[in-house]
């Protein structure tokens, strides 16, 4: 079985992307980002997105209720449709899913959450984020098992029956756990893992586990994220990340042949 | 097998709705509307709602590719999950679907139609709607089998791949009959069938298949879409639709007691 993790951002080529999913075969899900979709739509509605900077100095998006409504419409509606649309068009039985739906990714809303301003440090009480804590399994196998292919993306829902706004990277870790999966594939608008985010030229090709903290200290935020996450999923035992570019031809394909990064036990 | 359409309304009452939806025993299936956010978020958007009028009188709503990408935002984006969110939290293991996924609903895009500006025809080219023509059952017969209740709405898919805006009246009427479903609850904001939409007390109880052309031409235009898609139901084979009013509680149970409208063969 396949997970395939494609980021949200502007430059990603889903044309590429697709058809090389297209080509996978056996059970395969793929999990998706909207990240420029949700700050466009959050743009014309005049919502600026906010971000969070906890104590610990990682960075995520401030969701109050107004927040958590345009994710739903970015992610699950817009995002979502589009990528099972066009999947659908390639002949692909794309079924779009969230975290809510079947309960596939059931997590705890954090709804206090330290914020820090400055020099300050804020506790802010309607947010509507988390993080997914656990994969019900049960939709995705019975979809899996007669042919049809999830797309599923967040929000997840809280034990309360809120929706929450997890991140994708380590629910698709847990999903990857919860479903015996040993490789995920993360596709992002990078080559791989770079030393220097600025110089392509800087891509690591291996990561050791043993590495992967050392590495944590010159990475962005984002990449600090997405490190966090790989080593979350070789914690609960997938035994390989492959980083790749969703910018290039066979995106997939290339991300096993270990042309991006690939981060191993 | 239970087939239940809520609107999309304001007024709409989704605590007595889906908790008296939970009470149904067996297979069932929820379709909603979402109208009034839609109106909203295209609004708050700065996008004017357009109708089309055709040649024969009939309204829809245009859409262009702005608006279909508003609807893909809405429908299954904000309204389907909150609609799934709030019957996982009841217990109901609720999977909101469009009618892309698993291309449970497929239609034909009717890209070039016909729009009466006063006593001008004109032709529109960019519309993104159409009609749902076919019913694929696997994917609902699948969820239905394993335990899970189908939570669905308009978009459909076009047999080019293109996201379309369809009716869902029809369209559940169409997948009542692909689904061999003898009976379909329609829930709005209204008692019943009214003959006059303004007057309460003149809800019809009955209507016979025969009444409904004559009845239809003092319906509003709404409620005329109501009674085609209605007509075409029965036309199917389907023997009994029941009106019910969504504000009150146990509106489904009040529907199948008879106290909206019930038209039948």
């Amino acid at each position: 079985m396949y997970i395939i993790k494609i980021g949200g951002g502007k430059d990603i080529n889903l044309d590429y992307v697709l058809s090389d999913f297209k080509k996978l075969e056996g059970k395969k899900i793929l999990v998706h980002g909207a990240n420029y979709e949700m700050d466009r739509l959050s743009e014309k509605l005049g919502v600026e997105p906010k971000e969070i900077i906890s104590p610990s100095g990682m960075t995520a998006r401030y969701t109050d209720e107004k927040v958590i409504d345009i994710f739903t419409c970015v992610y699950p509606g817009l995002v979502n449709s589009r990528v099972t649309a066009r999947l659908q068009k390639l002949g692909v039985n794309a079924v779009g899913l969230s975290g809510i739906d079947g309960g596939v990714w059931k997590g705890e809303r954090k709804r206090k959450i330290l914020s820090k301003e400055g020099d300050k440090v804020r506790v802010i009480t309607d947010n509507y984020s988390g993080r997914v804590s656990e994969v019900d399994t049960r939709l995705l196998n019975v979809l899996l098992d007669n042919g049809f292919v999830p797309v599923i993306s967040s929000p997840a829902i809280s034990s309360e029956g809120d929706i929450i706004n997890a991140d994708n990277d380590p629910a698709t870790a847990l999903m990857a756990h919860a479903m015996g999966v040993k490789e995920i594939v993360m596709l992002f608008e990078a080559p791989g893992f770079l030393m220097d985010h600025k110089d392509p030229s800087s891509k690591v090709d291996f990561i050791k586990y043993e590495e992967i903290d050392s590495l944590m200290e010159s990475a962005k935020s984002t990449m600090k994220k997405k490190l966090l996450a790989v080593k979350y999923a070789l914690n609960l035992g997938v035994e390989k990340v492959y980083f790749g570019d969703s910018r290039t031809e066979d995106p997939i394909t290339r991300a096993f042949n270990g042309e991006g990064t690939v981060v191993s036990q």
